[in-house]
């Protein structure tokens, strides 16, 4: 996508000052812009890279005064932060979300709808007693079951999967690989060694708001519902197991697994590679460092934990700290096991 | 999928007490039925939610007295728990199994053949010199290459690869996004500090009632075969190397790796996120913990390990219970330095 | 892939000695070797194996005498080794690379171009404005975004996902499931608790040379560029975050993940299970072992690492076999503990 700066300018009901005519394609940092590409500043700190910038335009304050000569066109705004991030969302929904219409070919069931400006790419598949919201762009080779309820502005990348009988709200995101309501991992044992599959024959529900990173996993419930509340954002390569409640604007990193049946409360924040056992509560606003293990109920709010099983993170540094350095302690145990024994020794033989 | 509860009643072989008019489309547990749902009563434990359920109907046993007025529909048999799990079972079936028949558009290669009651989706893929056995589900988007086997009654969902030359066996499952077949990382380190890529020409071959779970990876043999046993449970997001074996009922769940040639026993249980280094031989009946590396050879039968290298896990959780002391025990020993260093002095001072 | 035996030794021009006409269609390992297989013997160690193989042929150098009768047909080469690893070779070019044309119903956008003997799987999309190379190999059901470039000889396994924008070198290998450019994970905390997605318009490249693994997710930047360089090589299943740099011939191992922007350097050795957190850099030749967390800049070459914080190495695994006898150790404190104050009362007492 190519914009004259002229263009560009007029969007943000900026003033121009410089070449109009150039193109611009791309947004950078002010400190790695380069030809064709648009900046800004607004942090008086990086003032210096505006003299120097190889970018062709820069979004500035209107207090600005130039203290040199700038090559770059300048677009002239109140306030130069706002008026990128509205770029940057801007070109971020045109790239994304501008499809529009049905590619051939591509697939759909019977008693499936499908609402405004639906972009359904070629091969992508949706089955039957489907409903589509408005605005939902299906990207190409996606899979939808039967009987999945999507809501409107939701954007499924190529590749995704949603098994039957799933609810997706609106203004979800789902990147390649996604897979929403595969099996819940359940066997029972048998007599002789081998396990009997458990029939999974719950969905998932998935509220708005949602993202939902590439190749992460989300089980449906063994009965009911496996639920992601709405705000909620998970990162890629996440499992997410069967029967699992994921509270209000809880984050997670990549690769952690959320193993079945365990409820997180609300604003958690989980870091990558995060291990969390079965049957658990996990209370509001828990935070959980990098690759630690949680094998219990947190059932008061604001804990920070570490390590595998995880405990109070200041704590664990702590102990970890002690960790490092434990062969020198077994050396001064010993160390004063020898003199106490020796002195000992020394003062009964008087 | 939608029955009267009459209907039920009749395929269970079961007596209907109450309104067999009604329609049912879940099951649920009893303390969660809604109306629409069919729930069951086994365990005395559960009884007092019977009174109270807004579940359409109920299986009970025939031994089953009301104690009060009941809302939903009974429908009594000789047990209601294996009742209930036949339903289970029927519900599954017809979900995953009653698709038949082939979508268009999909792509079938020369001289690849198929068996009775297949479903092939659209925009699955099989490639030449194919034999797919009889009532195997191919979802939509599946891939599957040159000179691949799979026998009878085998599911792979939306989604699933499997290269040329894979063996796949009969009653195994498949969830999207898994991958069988992908070249062993291999690879010879040249002078210049680059790395040459080994060709890997081995398969995978994958015995009868296999589960695995989405976005799980099995990758090829260098030369000759990965081998997963007969009645193998895998769960999601699992790495398996080149030329690894898993032994018979081996059960690994989600996220965990096991490195190149590692071959591992029967009935053995590894939790998630397990890391299991290369060229190694895990005893029959190994269980490993959440997170735990497995850095030997497991020689002896049900061994549990724990941590990272792994150990005995009763004793790993005792270190580990020290370790969270670890700076008070500091505390301690340098406090018995101080004395010990005073009481001496002291002592030799006289 | 069948081929007499007449016929490979003419390819690899050595000298028969046996039967020529029977057919092999498999590589394998003289102790492993079957009828059919094709085996070598290079180093004396394995000579008995070539009295007893089951395999149909035999690669052998010319110095080899017989000390007894081999009943498979033997190809006598100047060198055993480098003669099957070229039959390897060849075996795993003619198995991946030998498809080539369109095979339908595939997609391809507007001004979109491909190169000589390219390989369009069914079901395979290219979006508009990508300029595909030669003798690139596109299996089925792969995704190629709007303006991708992607050079020559490079193969995508059937299912891989590449969205808008992003740039793939020469030589390159991606196995199913891998996705490259899925949005970066970046949120802006809002008052309410609920989080804003930042929108991510950069995008990823890879140099040349590169090969990645099975269901591996490389997100693109926030705004320039995630950077793969040259002869880097992922294993399956690995989270690349946005904004981060892989150093040329940088080899990662399978679940392994990096966080946002942080920068890796050349040749280094990363195993399996490995988090690394975001904004760090990360200095040429370093090795991190399993499962290790790395958590702060590494600013010197050649530094080993291990545990979560990682550290030394060695150092690592002496803290950690003093960990496994911290009972022991906690115990033999308390003794001296105990007598000490004994021994200091009694003195006392004196």
């Amino acid at each position: 996508m190519e914009f004259t700066i002229k263009q560009v300018a007029d969007l943000l009901g900026g003033e121009l000052s410089g070449d109009g005519t150039a193109k611009v394609k791309k947004l950078a940092k002010i400190q790695d812009a380069e030809p064709g590409s648009i900046a800004f500043l607004s942090n008086p700190k990086y003032e210096n890279f505006i003299y120097t910038t190889r970018g062709s335009a820069v979004i500035v304050n209107k207090e600005f005064i130039a203290k040199g000569p700038i090559s770059a066109s300048l677009i002239v705004v109140e306030d130069a932060y706002s008026s990128f991030t509205q770029l940057l969302e801007q070109y971020f929904n045109l790239k994304n979300f501008s499809k529009i219409g049905v590619e051939n070919p591509s697939f759909i069931g019977d008693n499936s709808t499908t609402g405004d400006k639906i972009y359904r790419g070629a091969f992508s598949y949706i089955g039957n007693n489907c409903k589509i919201g408005d605005n939902v762009k299906i990207y190409p080779q996606v899979y939808i079951g039967d009987n999945v309820k999507i809501g409107d502005n939701t954007i499924l990348y190529s590749g995704v999967k949603v098994y039957a009988d799933c609810v997706i709200g609106s203004h979800c995101t789902m990147h390649s690989g996604v897979v929403i309501g595969s099996d819940g991992f359940g066997f029972a044992p048998q007599k002789d060694g081998s396990y009997k599959t458990i029939p999974q024959v719950g969905n998932v529900i998935i509220e708005d708001h949602v993202d939902i990173g590439a190749n992460t996993v989300i089980d449906c419930a063994t009965m009911d519902s496996t639920i992601i509340r709405q705000g909620v954002k998970l990162d890629n390569l996440i499992q997410i197991a069967h029967n699992v409640e994921l509270g209000k604007n809880t984050v997670i990193a990549a690769q952690t697994g959320v193993s079945g049946s365990t409820k997180i409360g609300e604003n958690c924040i989980i870091a990558g590679q995060v291990g969390i056992v079965g049957h658990l509560e996990i209370a509001n606003k828990t935070t959980v460092g990098a690759q630690a293990g949680v094998g219990k109920n947190i059932t008061e709010e604001g804990v920070v934990l570490l390590g595998s099983p995880g405990f109070e993170r200041k704590q664990y540094l702590k102990s970890y700290a002690v960790f490092k350095n434990l062969p020198e302690l077994r050396e001064r145990l010993k160390e004063l096991e020898e003199n106490y024994t020796n002195f000992t020794i020394s003062k009964e033989d008087k």
